[in-house]
């Protein structure tokens, strides 16, 4: 069967060739993940969104979600999906058992994820964000809170959100306007409005949902260093677990948005007409640090949502292109019509595609071992490596994975032609969702002033020098394979050419050209992201050509992995060259032109 | 008033400043066009445009065509729109008043196709088909047809489409399966399936629609040279222009697309039930030939819808940048929040936006102005100098243009953040309507085909040396004004890049690398593109310069086209030149991989 939404072969590769997960298990906390057992999660995570999740995915989009009478209705067919889910105990893949999860190494879990997400993301935020707001409870909650709230929520059977933005504070979370008033009990009376809450209302997967709320405690300073976070049920819930009356959290709208129609995005009233009653969840006024230690997890949720679509799009469009016969060769002009994949222009597209999806799902899966090696790490200078990887390499996986996932996708479009428009084909409902990958989460511009202005400098630049080093030795492995020594050379002077952008965008970040500086934050994370994918693809195909040969029916794959680190780094580490030069330039119309000149 | 869809200053500056388009009335075919009467006329398409167009774009989009009992429908306010266009005479602008035009200079007309194509342009496509198909009959027709057809499709009274493409006769026309039989008294018998006809069936804005169709003549040769072109009404044509029988052009049905919902998108069945009667247009076999003659001015059309939606994107974002306030700035984050227009990413974001929409206002007004000039020109050189210049710009201006105006949509949706995403912000329409603008009219890859396969090596690349020596020239200019200098300097060197990289793909497009060279074309498109851009940019730059100082309320907007030009040489040719570097570096993965190396 034509693969549909991930190449099951190269989830493989990186799995066990490039990051070699089996190893986990010598170590005690994962000694039940051997490779077979991985072999197996990946098997039936892969049957379950093929078969279940990706029939569910048009629904969300053609059926979508209504709004009548104050009820918010999702898809019927999710409600199946999200119980297979339950069953299957895939709501918490990785994590504590005692509290309902599977103890999973991240990057194992991360392979299913790639597979759920890929056939239905809309439809996956549900159980996505559930899993976020526990991750807070177990973080950030009290033993009574978990006790009441964690196995529920971990286990899928109450939902989760999470409630930061407001009409007036979206970038900027520090303006928001949610109240939190003490009251005698130790509990707070929540009163605000909240706006674009993914999964905020629905009566259809769970009886109850919770909601981690971002508010200002009377009295609090302003800005982000006056907020809290608060642990908001819909329904209040009884010490013994029962659930209680109804918590005045009243769904007012929802949005009607360009895609992702399956998840409905609402709009919430807290305390408006009766008591809304929340519990501090962590200290008062520490809701930001709270919220950031989270934002990781869910940025690099975002990335994972943008590849899938771009991994399902290539799938499409490859298959597509080897079934639509179109055209002669130039070579052959009257050698009649021949499949598409033949012609030069779209065998650019596809290795266009086929380059960056590899690239991209080895970035996601490396920030997932990076972050599982970070925990089984005994040596504290280890452990500083892998949670610093994770820091800097967070907007990589946000921004730059969303950024090229967006175009991989229109490119895909591309390839099917004018059928790529039509609805009745996957391409046009792919675009519409995968854009907003690239704004919630925190805007890729967002994520772009984040590598910038907090990771670059991170620990004196020590953690963003641990990535260079990291790719200058896996360059420096495949200068020493003779195949790949031309490309190693090429992202070798790249590596070098990036090590002099950072050093100049940490400079003039720190001078008076900060404005300017920071008006190149972007280009900056594409060519930082550039490298990065790079690395992956040079590090991929370091393997594959120590590979080939061994098994004469792998060896297509291999060379195809050889083939996408050829067409990156040869086509596209010398535009990168070029944004470098950019950079490096500092031009500063952006910044110099005055705001009268922009004219309207 | 904010400005809604394009900068009428910026229009004015083209038309009058860059272009000089009142000079044209020295001339006696546009002795009527003085300045002071193409003001007049963009005052009026502009009013027309914001008052009566605008207001029905939602409508296209959100009440759409329907197909129902074999009836279409389009939006109702459609209706008053295109009789207003219809009384204004604003459907044949440039063609000869004999037959119902204005004799309007194209590149004035260009003026009013932008403030009307920005404003709803799924709209625009009924009365824009209905000019193309009334072109052929100009210059294809016999007398007679002219007297029967001309004057009713150039004002509008009937409606006209163009019926190219089949389910198995897209991107490759050659393989089109409708045949035409020959009928004793000199008609045919047309019999096929036609699909992806915009406008191709409604009954509320003509009682006629007629249908210029691509057919085989029984026995006629295979492929592209046994192609034919014909008149097909949808209602028969009695000698004294009365409506005869239905002539069994059945719609059964319409597309459900991403965008353009407004302009119905038909499945027609030619001669299915009964006699489809059509008459040849032009010679036997000669179809494809006198489809191409119309194609430039088809393709340039498309140009106009892509970058309207970029210039209407651009104005949106620029207000709402204005208006939103986010965020403290980063140099004095005590400061409270600020309209989003102040920050970097914002700015940088914002200065894309312009620098791209006044270049590809500049390379579409210079194509028409290259149209007018090769009409105009006595010199047989000139001519040809010019009508060399429409062919070679052809390709960019649609290719290049709609790919940057995707672009440009794409960035504004970002600058809106999550607001961008919902139906009830113009960004999210923008964005699905632009993206077909990419596909149709030949996709970007068969434009991509015709720079590199046809244009470049047309004349002996007399016609591309000439596009080298007038950017050459420009660039000239600047460097002899000291402020612009060191861009020329930075323009010059990428232009010598251009230079060796046309060197290169034309001799490996000649050589066994043809593939390879061919896989190279769409990134050839894209820094021919470039260097157009540039080109523009510093020739405004130039006029601004000179310009400054004269009137101080002016100085804003003269500082401003002088920014744009900056912004892009100094951010975007870099670039540029790293995609040259990658073009003559010619690396051939996207030939040389096996095809089983894409698995799936």
């Amino acid at each position: 069967m034509a693969q549909l939404i991930s190449e099951r072969r190269d989830v493989d590769f990186v799995l066990h060739e490039q990051l070699e997960v089996g190893k986990f298990a010598e170590q005690e906390k994962f000694a039940d993940f051997n490779k077979k057992t991985v072999d197996m999660i990946v098997n039936e995570a892969r049957n379950l969104a093929i078969k279940e999740l990706l029939p569910t995915w048009k629904d969300g989009d053609t059926i979508g979600c209504t709004f009548e009478n104050g009820k918010v209705r999702i898809p019927e067919s999710f409600e199946r999906a999200y119980d297979l889910l339950k069953k299957g105990e895939w709501t918490a893949m990785s994590e504590d058992p005692e509290w309902g999860g599977q103890g999973m190494p991240k990057t194992v879990a991360l392979a299913a994820s790639e597979f759920f997400n890929g056939a239905n993301y809309p439809f996956m935020m549900y159980p996505g964000l559930t899993h976020g707001a526990g991750k807070l409870v177990e973080t950030f909650g009290t033993d009574k809170q978990k006790q009441l709230f964690l196995k529920k929520i971990y286990t899928g059977e109450w939902c989760g959100t999470m409630l930061l933005t407001e009409a007036c504070a979206g970038s900027d979370v520090g303006a928001l306007e949610t109240m939190a008033y003490p009251q005698p009990d130790g509990t707070y009376k929540i009163v605000g409005n909240k706006i674009f809450i993914s999964g905020g209302e629905q009566e259809q997967l769970s009886d109850n949902i919770i909601h981690p709320v971002l508010a200002r405690i009377e009295g609090a300073p302003a800005g982000t260093k006056g907020i809290s976070l608060f642990l908001v049920p819909k329904y209040r819930v009884n010490d013994d677990g029962s659930l209680g009356a109804f918590n005045d959290v009243v769904c007012t709208g929802i949005e009607h948005k360009m895609g992702i129609h399956g998840n409905c995005t609402c709009s919430l009233a807290l305390g408006g007409k009766d008591d809304c009653i929340g519990e501090l969840l962590g200290e008062p006024n520490k809701g930001m640090a709270h919220m950031f230690l989270m934002m990781n997890e869910a940025r690099l949720l975002v990335g994972m949502q943008g590849f899938g679509c771009a991994s399902a799009a290539y799938m499409y469009s490859l298959n597509y292109a080897k079934e639509r016969v179109q055209g002669a060769l130039i070579t052959n002009p009257k050698g009649g019509g021949v499949p598409i994949i033949q012609h030069p222009d779209v065998r650019r597209q596809l290795m266009m595609m086929k380059s960056y999806t590899e690239a991209m799902r080895s970035i996601l899966y490396y920030i997932a071992y990076c972050d599982d090696m970070a925990h089984l790490a005994t040596d504290p200078e280890e452990k500083e490596l892998y949670e610093g990887l994770v820091e800097v390499l967070t907007p990589i996986g946000k921004g730059y994975v969303t950024d090229r996932s967006f175009d991989v996708v229109s490119q895909g479009m591309q390839v099917y032609g004018g059928y790529g428009f039509i609805e009745e084909y996957p391409l046009a409902q792919l675009l519409r969702d995968v854009r907003i990958t690239l704004i919630y989460e925190g805007t890729n511009g967002i994520q772009a002033m984040d590598l910038l202005g907090r990771k670059l400098g991170m620990k004196k630049g020590k953690i963003f020098m641990s990535l260079m080093q990291k790719i200058g030795t896996s360059i420096a492995a495949a200068k020493a394979v003779p195949e790949l020594a031309p490309m190693a050379a090429q992202a070798e002077a790249s590596l070098n050419k990036l090590g002099e952008v950072a050093m100049h965008m940490g400079k003039t970040a720190m001078s008076e050209k900060v404005m300017t500086a920071f008006s190149f934050a972007h280009p900056f994370l594409d060519v930082v992201g550039d490298l990065t994918a790079a690395w992956m693809l040079l590090w991929r195909a370091t393997i594959a050509q120590s590979s080939l040969g061994k098994k004469k029916k792998e060896d297509a794959f291999y060379n195809g992995v050889i083939k996408s680190a050829e067409f990156f780094i040869y086509n596209q580490l010398p535009v990168a060259d070029g944004k470098m030069n950019a950079i490096l330039r500092g031009a500063d119309a952006a910044m110099s032109i005055d705001e009268s000149s922009f004219l309207s």
